[in-house]
Parts: C-alpha cells; sequence; structure tokens
C-alpha cells in the first residue's frame, strides 16, 4: 500500500473537478483504493509520501500519434496534405526498415513522451514489423502504456511502404503472439492507415485479425474533404466513409477509435454512437493540416467517446495539455458561429484527455477506486506566485505550464523514470 | 563597433527568410552595419563574438499587451467576455492604484517579457498615473523598449477605474512631459481603452493630445459582434467603428496600432489603408474569448500593417513565437473555407512579428543596415538531434522551441540581462 499527500484534482464528471485539498490517495498493488480529506483510521500505520503544496492530477492518454513521425514533428508546416506525404511523411516513415535508424528516433520519440507527461499512448507504428516491435519494447521497457499498431498498406503508397496482404497478416500474427497477453502494458492494436491506402482484401484481412484475437482497431476518418470524396470513389457501395470500415469489421465490432472525425456528420455520426466508436480529437493537427474544426460539442452531446491526440507530426505538440487548450479554443470557434454549442470548459477538456480516453485501456484516467493509478505531480511554484486558489492553479498550469512543471509520472502504480535515449 | 558571428536568419522580405550560415553581423553603436558571408577586410580587426552554432535572429515585438492582467494570465478562461471584465479584469486592474501591488506584479511582467524574447513592447498600463510611471521606469531599468498607455476611460466603468476628463488630460501631460523624449526607448502611447469606455469629450481630448505631443495612439477595434453593435448604439453618427475613433483624431492622424480588427471589412478596411493603421492581431486572444478569426490575409493583400500580439490576459501566452504559429493556423482556417486565401508561411509570419511589426518603433525587427540591433541568441540543440536544415531549425524552434532555447537577448545593441523580480 502507498499513500500520496498533495492537493489532488480529477474529473471523475465532466462538469467539474474533484478538489482534495491537502489530500491522501492510497495505491494497492497499483490499483486506487481511495481518495480522502483526513486519512482513514486503517490507514494510519502506512507510509505517507507527502508531495507538500504540488498538485496530483491523471496522467495524460494521447489517442493519435504517428511516432514515426518524430523527426518531422514541427518541419514543413507550409506544405498542404499531399506534397506533405509525398515529400516528408513517406519518405521518412521508409526509413524506419532500417532498426538502427528507427532505435535512434523511437528512443527519443518515448522520452518526450514521458517528458509531457503522457503515460498511455495509442500510436501507429510503420508497416514494418521489426520497427513495431522495437517500438513495444522501448515502451515496455519505460513501463508506460500504450497500443501501438504496425500500420497495414497496400495502396496509393510508395512502393518503399507497400506490403501483401499475406505479408501484413503474417507479421500482425507474428506481434500478435507475442505481445497480446491479458493485461499486458503494451498491446498491439489493428492498424489500416486508411481507406485510400487499403484495398478491400487488406480491409477484410485486418477485420478478420481484429476479431480473431479481439483486438483494438484504430484508423483515420474524415479529416478533410478532398479525402472524403476519394473514399467515396474508391468504395463507391460505402454509405459514407465510416461505412466503409464498418463493413469490414472495423468499426466497433471490437474497441475502437477513429482519428480527426473533422466533417463527421448524419449518418456516419450516428453509425459511430451505435457502435460506441471513439473520436481521437487532434484539434492542432486540423489547424495545421488545414483540415478544419471537429464538432467536438455535438459529438459529446451524442455521448459519443472521445479523447484526444497530438497527432505529431501533422501537429507539432506532443504535450496534451496543449492539446485542452486548442480544444477548447476549436469548441470557442464553433460556438461563436453557433450559440447553441457550448464552448468546452476546462474540466470537461480535462475530463476528455483523461477519463473519457482512459476507458480505451481499461479504468484509467481517474482517482476513482479501481482505476489504475496513472499519475503526475504538478510543482507549480513558479506559476502560483500570488495565491492562487486551486482551480486556478490546475487552469494555469494546463495554458501556462510545460514539461518543467511534472516532476513525478507514475503508470500502474510504478514511479516512472526518464527513459533513456 | 561588435561583430558577432551565428547562422543569422531574418525576413527582409515576407516570402523568405534570409539566411546566412556561419555569418557575421556588424553592430556599431547599436545599429546594424551589416551581414556578410564572410568578413569584409575592413572589419578583420574588429574583435569577433563567436556563438558557434546558435542561430541569430531579430528579436520579438508584442504590439498588444495589458500588463495589468498579469496575475490573471490563465485564469477564467471559462468565462465569457463580460463576465470575466466584471469579475477578473477591471478588479485587477483596480488594484494597480496600489504602487506597492503594481510594482510585484509589474516586475514579474516585465522578467517575463524578457524570458519569451520580446524585446518591444506596446502595453496598456492602466487609469493610474503612478503605476503607469512604475511601468515605464521598469522597461528602461530593464533596457527593454516600450510604448506605454496610461488608460483613459470615464463611462460603463466600475467607480474605481473611472476618471474625469480633465484628471486623465492632467495625468498624461505629466507623464508625456517626463518620458517624450526624441530616440527614448520607453515612451507614452494615447490609450483610450476603447470607445465604449470613454465619452466624446474623452476620445476628443486624446486626440488632442495625440496631436499636440504628436504621440502614438492604441485602441481596441471590431473585437467581437456584440461590441460593435453596441459602438454604433454609442456613436450613431460614425459610419462604424473605426470612423468612431478617425472623427477624433486617433486613427491614423498620428501612428495607430488597433487591436484585434476580427470583424473588419468594407469601410472600415479602407479607412485604415488610407490611414496606415497598423493592426494588432491576437489569434490566441480570439480564440480564448471566442472573437473570431481575423481576415489576416486580406489585411496583408490591402497592405495594411500588421503585427502579432499576445494581449494577456484574453491571451494566456506571451511567446509571440507561439502568436506566430496561432496566426497561421487561423490563415489555415479561413484558406480551408476558400482556397483564394493563401494560408500564411512561416517566413511571412516572422516577417509579420518583426519587420513588420517593428515599424511601429522605428527602424527595427531587420537586420537590414541601419536597422536598431534587436536580437535573440538561439540554442536549439535540444532540437537539431538529426542535422536540420537552417530552414528547418528556424520552423522546429518557432514551433517546438521556449523560453529555454532563447540563450542571449540584445536590445539597441545592448545585451540584456534577466531583469530582477
Amino acid at each position: 500500500m502507498q499513500i500520496y499527500k498533495a492537493h489532488i484534482l480529477f474529473t471523475e464528471h465532466s462538469d467539474r473537478f474533484e478538489v482534495f485539498e491537502n489530500g491522501y490517495l492510497a495505491v494497492d498493488n497499483g490499483i486506487v483504493k481511495g481518495v480522502y480529506k483526513t486519512l482513514p483510521e486503517s490507514l494510519r500505520n502506512e507510509h505517507v509520501t507527502d508531495f507538500g503544496d504540488k498538485l496530483l492530477i491523471p496522467a495524460m492518454c494521447d489517442m493519435h500519434v504517428h511516432a514515426p513521425q518524430y523527426r518531422n514533428q514541427g518541419i514543413a508546416m507550409d506544405l498542404e496534405l499531399l506534397p506533405w506525404l509525398d515529400n516528408y511523411t513517406f519518405p521518412e516513415e521508409s526509413k524506419y526498415r532500417d532498426i538502427k535508424y528507427a532505435e535512434r528516433m523511437y528512443r527519443r520519440f518515448v522520452r518526450d513522451v514521458w517528458r509531457f507527461g503522457t503515460m498511455r499512448t495509442v500510436a501507429f507504428a510503420t508497416i514494418h514489423k521489426d520497427s513495431t516491435r522495437l517500438l513495444m519494447n522501448l515502451f515496455n521497457e519505460a513501463g508506460m502504456g500504450a497500443l501501438v499498431g504496425k500500420v497495414d498498406m497496400n495502396r496509393n503508397s510508395p512502393d518503399t511502404l507497400t506490403e501483401t496482404v499475406e505479408d501484413a497478416v503474417r507479421d500482425n500474427e507474428e506481434l500478435i503472439a507475442e505481445f497480446n497477453h491479458d493485461g499486458a502494458l503494451v498491446r498491439p492494436i489493428i492498424t489500416p492507415r486508411f481507406v485510400p491506402s487499403c484495398t478491400p482484401e487488406m480491409l477484410t484481412a485486418c477485420g478478420e485479425l481484429a476479431k480473431r484475437h479481439n483486438l483494438h482497431v484504430q484508423s483515420h476518418l474524415s479529416e478533410n474533404t478532398g479525402e472524403i470524396a476519394w473514399v467515396s470513389e474508391l468504395e463507391p457501395d460505402s454509405a459514407n466513409y465510416g461505412d466503409a470500415y464498418n463493413k469490414y469489421g472495423l468499426f466497433g465490432q471490437t474497441p475502437t477509435i477513429m482519428a480527426h472525425c473533422v466533417w463527421t456528420d448524419g449518418e456516419e455520426l450516428q453509425l459511430m454512437k451505435r457502435n460506441g466508436v471513439m473520436v481521437a480529437h487532434c484539434p492542432t493537427s486540423n489547424f495545421n493540416l488545414s483540415s478544419g474544426m471537429a464538432p467536438i460539442r455535438r459529438f459529446l452531446n451524442e455521448g459519443i467517446p472521445v479523447g484526444l491526440g497530438s497527432d505529431i507530426s501533422g501537429g507539432h505538440d506532443l504535450s496534451i495539455f496543449r492539446m485542452m487548450v486548442y480544444a477548447i479554443q476549436v469548441s470557442k470557434m464553433q460556438y461563436q458561429k453557433d450559440k447553441s454549442k457550448a464552448f468546452l470548459t476546462l474540466p470537461e477538456a480535462f475530463w476528455i484527455a483523461t477519463k473519457s480516453a482512459g476507458r480505451f485501456f481499461g479504468k484509467v484516467g481517474s482517482f476513482e477506486p479501481g482505476y489504475e493509478f496513472d499519475a503526475l505531480v504538478i510543482d507549480d511554484s513558479q506559476l502560483n506566485h500570488d495565491n492562487y486558489s486551486l482551480l486556478h492553479r490546475i487552469e494555469r498550469f494546463v495554458y501556462l505550464g510545460d514539461d518543467r512543471n511534472i516532476v513525478h509520472r507514475f503508470c500502474r502504480g510504478k514511479e516512472i523514470a526518464e527513459p533513456k535515449i
């Protein structure tokens, strides 16, 4: 049993922070046992780790990130989608055939995920089995949770990033056999890149893999209008882009997350709702790639699950705290146009990034009893120069803080040290 | 004469960076004499300060910031404009009657402006003469350039922030006599808060002050639709919000900057163009306060001068580098809706933040001969882990870097030390 004392804040509900000023949190075997204003009699003999005036909050979940685009973070942002893919994204991903290159970059990537306080990641790797395995091992070594996808793609892709369906299935099966264990912190996720990159045969094979092994699924959905038009040409029998995944068993038949959903509406939105498909909202990327602004309030109103994604390198920022700010700002632009769409509050954005996103991993993202203890200790003393309230302190940290303020990180109850690069 | 050696980048033109890899920059008496690929014979005997692999770039200009809202930075962002003003902004500004409180906050404010590499600031203070003087002295002490406005307001304001026209004129005259000297680094700027806060008599008095002393003018313009409707009620004889300043001599009769201009269009835009009124584009604030997205490409196409503003505390971020990213993102959302409106490139955003903004201070914001040497030395070694090109290095610093990367700051040729708090 571990007891931590600090100012504890988390979002059990989306409309407010639970606040325990100088509170106590008990962890047993990696699982939260309870949060207390005063320490219960039964726990009075336990050792207490006292974080003093610091904040203790749930760790972040990054629900969409391309790990092999790490080198491209913050470059080529003046390009449009197609030249960006052809001149930067695909050539960079092609390099991950070289395991030495992959190791050099993936070590830095995992270190930076750690820096920004993200303890659970849903990541695209590349088509390459060996470097995908390496990335999974690096997350395991670090002790940080991840769902990592070997990317599957066999059309409209450069030769260096094209595989056969048979190769894709064989490589996935190998990784699944190696990593798909009950309770594993790092697990495979079935990852067709997106409809334009995958023939019907590939999509069929992906759906079968997901079903056979009861695996999570991730892909991209309705990111920009040109892409949607292209998908409707490629899949003329599908009612919409989402339906093109659905008919292959890749849209909620197992737990599924779709990145972007900027233009999701109508039947596609209803299908997501019926199937419980989660949205990985990537507001920074949607700005940088001129995609648009996703209807985040609409998703919440409809009860569609939502999390936040950095989407490196369409996005340029690995901080999920920064994604909260951007998500609020996107919602404010929609509110400006239509006052019936209330903008996101800070507790809502925090809830989306933690408890809402965390359900994709099990019981993650809150400090309610039974949740895995994924947590950050925040030293905001530099920001708290004038006796701010705890609610203002968390707001200032989210808006103004950075990795310097994160002084301890926990995943499943274990303190996570800085990964070696 | 000082000679600096580094990788030198600046934007003489908005469409590209001038790049001098391992170049030299000569400064004489605070003024740039030249930038060279190889050091000219005539300068071979001068001492060279070698910054090695670091970047040397122009320092930033923050064209709109409310210094007395420093304590409110990053709080109360879940409120709408009116409760935000009534419950946070006005009560906070009222505290600046207390010079001790003002000193505690203004010292931190000036230190943070320094941290983020901003060497020229156009700031609102409060109605209080003494704390305005203090802020001006703190900028002078630091050696950093600023145009600081004692705010004038006498209607629709709380009693604690309401003055008579006579008091406003007297207090302005006192500060003008003290600070308005040729070549001074810190000077007064005439600052009617905005039309709703100022009676016609106050606006008339402000216009006369500006004309009598040939002073710069700043205010707010067309930030949100409710405000615009209010102004048209208050000033029914004005053709538009901008015209309401124009008729009092506050719209380009002397050098004028107007914050926001989110909804500026039609006649107002043409009037700005004719009068050479500069826009302080504050994209983060415009998101946070649900104001909207300013037509930045339109302003550039029309030749209207533009700079970037942090607008603390409507904005939450003092970094003008971050404002460049936001300005690009706003332009990309407008491009998404209308492909004829090309989005801003990085060189354009950099040019807006430096050379374009800098003309409000004289010859500031570029490294062409004759410009004042306002500069930053950037150590991006942590970001440059894989031999990026210089253009990618500046892009990564703007998108990913922070104050840790800024290792030297110069204003008018003098290295600026960290201001004491």
